[in-house]
């Protein structure tokens, strides 16, 4: 398979060295003027070399320039961050002509963790529901994104809409509010990311958990989609379609 | 409610002892001859006092006999473990007549984690499934009934019909084979009761886990069920439709 | 054994109830005027039935009269909590005469978790440590007992002196400084108590866990110290002494 | 940072590898005859070119031979497996005349975990110990050489000198015996490493765990003892000592 990766940062970067591993060919890197990469680099989405589908782990301006890219016709697997709404709608006319895949979270077992948590969140009518993440001491924001991800699935079950995350329960001498989330943080050495979803009733308790032993579950889920995504139909691709 | 319990063994009195904190009322207590109990004991199931609902936490026998008796028109909500299969057929064609309610295990929280179970063994196609249960140290089967369940649920998932329980890892030398599913049991002090299912891959594991503080959860999941089967039309009940 | 109990409260009550699964005898409940219970009943500590050991769960009005009573030369177990520095100081002078034993915490399982947590903490010198509990939704205060006993063990460990506790990091956008404890309580069903202590270093987790199935572990904890300290001479005792 | 390194097989090259990270040079890499290495490499232990310490991730003959070798007085870090008794005997030797370090887990932690354990078991008099340990799909043997570590440390105490490990429970319907320690293996995905420790009485349980995130602790372990140990007088050390 011969890749064009858009961007070359930690995450392109490790969609390389893991293309590679596995076989495949990286004919170009597109990244903005100035910036160089080992390999072929171009700074033009209308001028690249032939190849079979595009890895995207760039800038939202970046990947709203390539969907607005006549040009830019293979399939596409878009893991950018950020401007998620925008990304969509263009991708969606892009999809007109082409397969496009998008996920807000490129690590398939962090999609299927929002699936069992929605099960659970339904089926779980009555049960009290906290999250709990780990990360390593660097990270600088709390919650993280896929805490958040995982507390807007929670929140689009229809009993779960008022719910309210409460992030600090300290010196607050209440009892639990019913329709409240508790989120927890804990910040130590170098977790790579963990996160547990409790669910608690009468007696009983279920836990649905998530561990990453490494950041290449995110440039592995990419390079996974794309060999599916050659032989599509043209379209907008999640992984619930694909 | 008033309800009319079969059988009075251990779960039997904890579903006497939570009638009461409920504010439900036990208005008899079927047992075979010879038995008694504190509440007005009955021998058959054609003489006993008027009720809303009968809980039947006794042996299949029993519960067999039971089936077979045309005076017994009340709710049924039938929580006997053994002779499944002989059960279900004659509770289904009691329930041409009657609600009947039928649950391998009564506990619900036990109930929603075979269905997330289900859902993640479909979506987690080639990751590697291991299972471990928790147990007090006067257990004498291993693994649990609650375990084999599990591993039940995972195995009518059509791409792990031919997955294989291994039990010993001990000195084989062999690699984890990748239909196999390992199965573990922990015994140990006072433990209620706990099962984890671990689903693991790439840098990536995903755990599914119950853990049951007290035996009452089998005893209240029986009298959550009751009043919601008072109401409904004749049928076969699980928690699945109701 | 022959028992007097100082108090009636919830734990008065259980350590009444376990005494009797054990084969021991309340010989007279000690309460203040006004108060009733099942048991002989005084509201006095100069006058009671002959035992062998007295277990006070109470309150420390309760308590410190009790250690300013001549009159009461039995060996003494003081579980109640609060006023710790007024009743320690009283236990010591009365234990010149007889057995007296304080814990600030009556589980012996907790007890043994801050040994583990002051080893850990003196020797994983540069690890990152944070503090987890969770406890039942109807827990009015945060954090509990026990993790702020676990944080002050291990503030008594000479490098961690200056540590501080964060217990909120939602929106702060700060890397973790090196010498705080995040504190997380989660609050969730019925939870009875759990304690988690994560030491965290590159690529390594340390994690020491206490996990309580039942109230009935600081009731036990009495009635377990009780014939050790049947036999013993005056003194002051705690679980590092008996 | 001058280090000579002795073999050169997965663990070796990630000392290399971390060496760079930290700023340290290899000066050398001792290999049997026939192996080459990116670095200079010898084949003996009486040439080699001016260093600080020696780090020995090799196989026991070549560790052996380098403890016989008079020409090698640098301060040696021996992280060898296999051949225990025979390497310590001749290590204390050498250690008459220079540092030498051994441990048979190069894991700081893991080291940490056996003290935790040690006191924990010493402590928890009459609890049920039981030992879970996970790793991934590949690993052969099981349990791990870590689990017998800790197994080894428990059966040091006395009272539990006549404890049994018992690596399958399925289909023997017995209660545990007290003197058991049940023994779990978990195979799944590519997890690198963990191992619990529990111990569970009435109504509560004491887990010790550890987690290793990458193989690098052992290589880390090396680089982390090396320079603490060029100043050290000779003698024979361990994480005990040093």
């Amino acid at each position: 398979m011969k890749i064009i990766l858009v961007g070359y940062g930690a995450m392109g970067q490790r969609v390389a060295a893991l293309s590679k591993e596995r076989g495949y060919k990286i004919e170009a890197v597109m990244v903005p003027e100035g910036e160089e990469t080992p390999y072929l680099t171009v700074h033009s989405f209308k001028e690249f070399p032939e190849a079979d589908v595009v890895i995207d782990f760039s800038h939202p301006n970046l990947t709203l320039e390539m969907l607005e890219t006549e040009e830019m016709t293979l399939p596409l697997i878009i893991a950018t961050t950020g401007e998620k709404e925008k990304i969509i709608e263009k991708a969606k006319r892009k999809a007109e002509k082409q397969p496009v895949f998008f996920s807000p979270n490129m690590s398939y077992g962090v999609h299927v963790m929002t699936k069992l948590v929605a099960l659970a969140t339904e089926l779980l009518d009555d049960y009290d529901i906290e999250l709990l993440e780990k990360h390593h001491n660097q990270k600088v924001d709390a919650p993280s994104g896929t805490l958040n991800l995982l507390l807007d699935t929670i929140k689009e079950v229809p009993n779960r809409r008022d719910a309210k995350a409460v992030y600090n329960r300290h010196e607050k001498l209440e009892k639990r509010k019913e329709n409240q989330i508790g989120v927890s943080s804990v910040r130590a050495g170098t977790i790579v990311g963990e996160h547990d979803v409790f669910f608690a009733a009468l007696d009983e308790e279920i836990t649905i958990s998530h561990r990453a032993q490494s950041k290449d579950i995110f440039a592995n889920g990419a390079l996974q989609v794309a060999p599916k995504l050659l032989d599509k139909e043209p379209g907008f691709y999640t992984f619930d379609n694909l």
